[in-house]
């Protein structure tokens, strides 16, 4: 009856929330015809019940809008606010029989307004005002970028030697410059598919094959997020993401689907490290609150942390999401920058060794970090899941890799000797860069999370901030950027719960800009320790 | 009062459907309390309306789903029938400790269905078994994919010459490996947007300026009209787009946006142009119906007709926008590509030269069709309102063009003497194509509509369908497939009103090919007459 009653609510999955407001229903109505039966009035008697019922909707609808299983119209509020404030400034516009400065979208009103994250306006500086040996010594050094120009010596090697082969063919193999120029199937050509699923096998150290066929190919890893949003999940739906995580996914998960991040913390006495107990906790508190999970988006390895996911916590994962019927996604960007001891264990290794429900993991892989090449838009989804794939192949069409960029890259990823000495020689860079970087901030007494994988440092200035605050982590933030001129992410920027935690880039260094840096750092270190 | 009783109704804006569902709530409320009055009963007096309540809250719901300004759960029926067929198959899979198989979202069982349109079946099966003068002379011709082969020999002679050049400089003049590899602005290189408004500008008759500032490159210009969508309307908006129209727009406007299309419906009478009288009926029986109309998608040169829009229907458009309040998106992908005698006006240049509003106007543009680079997923949004620009640069994250296509593109486009010898040839190829080919059809009895630019014709072949209606032109377009294999577009898939229209794109035949394309028109012509 309960269930009757209350239809919209119905329509969540909750159990308890459901019959919980049927007692409240039914709490509020019971005593009040009591009193109504005192006097005897039938126009109270009907008109009482109706006037319940009415608040009682209203009370359901701000509940249901706040836990939202139904898509929201986001931050409307903000929107009217600033339709409200642009009107006004109307009067500078002469047009010829307007009614009115034209409505944007919510979406496009909420997006247009200048960044709030520290981890964008920090990007936006250094970009303007770049750090220059010799043309700008003064300007912004960008540690805030995961950028990786190691290697970009051997990437220019190999393309002045194969450019125009790859694009073009030799004297005697023409390419047909209709598979460049005409329309080509938008979610990739099956060459560099092929080629893809070698180079993830070769990146994540060999031990597992990649399957051709369960490939999309988008134009980067962004992309390729979104969309598995756009198909694990409907609006209003929310993943768990352990933090820290990269500032990006905020806009990746969230922009256009209507999907929500739910944060599971890790901690610093853990090392960061992802527990299924906190996973636990995030999820049965978001269905307490009525939220819908459909998934776990992490990133392995870590991005910020830099640390791997164990065998264990993977199986462990798995269970989890079988038992809640949820999905993986798995983001593995950065699985051949793996530099440290630690071996690291694809989720797609665990699934061919044990015989699991593959079509709830979804991994991301890509070239903008373990080939450094971002700026290719070259990325990829490899699901299990036959639907997802459909989907996703239809939805490339917003999303798909130009043609040149595709034969230029199946070529080189084709040529397994230059892989294999990209990637050991990007890997031994790495590693000694890593060193050199960590070592120095060590001397200034900053420590960072023990590390093996990616292109930062997750490095602990607790100490150094004052407050003990997210203002704290930010006024500090701020003096690198003013005194020192570099620009790092503050941990807020990556959700962290934990505050003066700063995610430091190091590999678009040099070993001879390091001793520079960390006298730049220093500089910063000496204000705080003198100030406090 | 009716305002507040019915909170959830009142946010749509159609005062009429507002007043009238409180006046049937009214209507069935007050009697209904007389039945109960005259039998005493407080707890029927309480219980019925309680009931009543609950029953007008079901209705208003249904009611408001149906004309929705509320974001729907898309197809969510259809997708549950999908579940069950899905799980009644899963004894197939063993897996441990499942509790069933994980759900998609809504959207990806929606569309990871086959295709049922006959635009997207025929450019299935033609690309499965395409035909080749040589090596598959049986296979199907390809008449269904506006693509254009016509000058590829122009751009192939181009890039032999320049490609390295244009990606990697010059002995002289090196250009940074940095600015192909690294993170560039996802919004597009400065360089390409200076090309790109010069080649706007000379693809549509030099009498237009465009600033490189207006403008944000994504990869192609089916992302350019997802994000104007996403930018101007919100969840359960819908815009105008007059028919025939690109089959594609279905998914570019509705695949992830809740945005709806409002076909407005041309004529053969008038060639199939539009008339500001068909868009203000359309406009109004929309907003009797409850929804928000946002915008006008219109395709200028018209896609698949050919028609131009005159300068006359471009003012009675700006008015008609000015005066709703609505956005207009232009897509003037073959502005370049007007062979006819007919002069294309650009939206831009009526804003050049008259004092109008701007920010409800944006103009699409790309590569892919007066260039014929398709796969080099090149497209631009050209946008006057700050707003938009802003918001669509930070979407771009989703949708940015490869750094090397953007190189050599860049380079191509800054060739003025290529270009300008490029656009000529391709219309005096275009030109001869299209009369030798329009000749052939007219030959058959075939008759087309008059067009100026594309790469196709618009032809009645309503003659030829037996019943007349969208079931015959489905027959005949089947009889193309099977007896002739051919592939065409048929007006339905365009959302043609008038049954038996089809588009036929040419511009990837030669003169030599005509002949026998003709011959097998010819076919299915005499098997229709005959069978008449």
């Amino acid at each position: 009856m309960t269930r009757s009653l209350l239809p919209e609510v119905a329509e969540t999955e909750d159990g308890n929330r459901r019959s919980s407001s049927g007692a409240t229903a039914m709490r509020l109505i019971v005593p009040l015809q009591g009193v109504v039966q005192g006097r005897g009035g039938l126009l109270l008697g009907s008109l009482i019940p109706c006037a319940l019922f009415y608040f009682l909707q209203l009370y359901l609808k701000r509940d249901r809008s706040k836990n939202s299983s139904n898509p929201p119209s986001p931050s409307a509020s903000s929107s009217n606010l600033m339709e409200l404030s642009r009107s006004s400034s109307r009067s500078n516009l002469t047009t010829r029989g307007s009614i009115g400065r034209v409505r944007v979208s919510s979406l496009a009103s909420d997006i247009a307004k200048p960044d709030e994250s520290p981890y964008y306006i920090g990007l936006d500086r250094a970009s303007k005002d770049p750090y220059d040996r010799l043309n700008n010594p003064d300007g912004i050094v960008q540690l805030g970028l995961s950028d990786n120009t190691l290697c970009l010596d051997l990437i220019e090697k190999w393309m002045s030697v194969n450019l125009k082969e790859s694009l073009l063919g030799t004297d005697d193999v023409t390419l047909s410059m209709n598979g460049i120029a005409a329309y080509q199937p938008f979610d990739g050509l099956e060459e560099l598919k092929v080629a893809m699923s070698n180079l993830m096998s070769q990146a994540m150290g060999g031990s597992t094959k990649f399957d051709p066929s369960n490939i999309v190919l988008t134009c980067g890893a962004t992309p390729a997020i979104e969309i598995l949003t756009f198909c694990l999940a409907d609006h209003g739906n929310a993943l768990l993401v352990p933090t820290p995580y990269y500032p990006g996914f905020d806009r990746d998960v969230k922009f256009r689907t209507g999907v929500d991040i739910i944060p599971v913390h890790c901690r610093s006495t853990d090392n960061f490290t992802l527990s299924i107990i906190a996973l636990e906790q995030a999820y049965s508190q978001a269905r307490k609150r009525g939220v819908k999970v459909r998934g776990i988006l992490l990133c392995n390895p870590s991005n910020p942390v830099g640390n791997l996911l164990s065998q264990d916590t993977l199986y462990g994962l798995l269970d989890f999401a079988q038992e809640k019927n949820i999905h993986i996604i798995s983001d593995e960007l950065y699985a051949g920058s793996t530099y440290g001891s630690e071996k690291f264990v694809s989720l797609a290794e665990i699934l061919d060794s044990e015989y699991i429900d593959k079509s709830r993991v979804h991994i991301i892989y890509g070239l903008s970090k373990d080939l450094a090449l971002p700026a290719f838009r070259v990325g990829a989804i490899y699901s299990f899941n036959e639907s997802v794939l459909a989907a996703a192949k239809k939805l490339t069409r917003f999303c798909s890799v130009s043609a040149p960029t595709q034969r230029l890259v199946t070529s080189m990823l084709s040529d397994e000797r230059f892989i294999q000495e990209y990637l050991g020689t990007n890997l031994k860079r790495i590693r000694e860069l890593h060193e050199e970087f960590e070592a120095g901030l060590n001397k200034l007494g900053i420590k960072c999370a023990k590390s093996s994988a990616g292109l930062y440092c997750w490095a602990d200035m607790s100490g150094l901030i004052r407050p003990y605050s997210e203002r704290g982590e930010l006024d500090l933030w701020k003096k690198f950027l003013s005194i020192s001129k570099i620009n790092i992410t503050p941990g807020s920027a990556c959700h962290c719960i934990e505050p003066g935690w700063f995610r430091i880039c190091f590999t678009t260094l040099t070993l001879e800009d390091i001793p520079l840096i960390i006298e730049r750092f220093r500089r910063v270190v000496e204000t705080c320790e003198s100030s406090g």
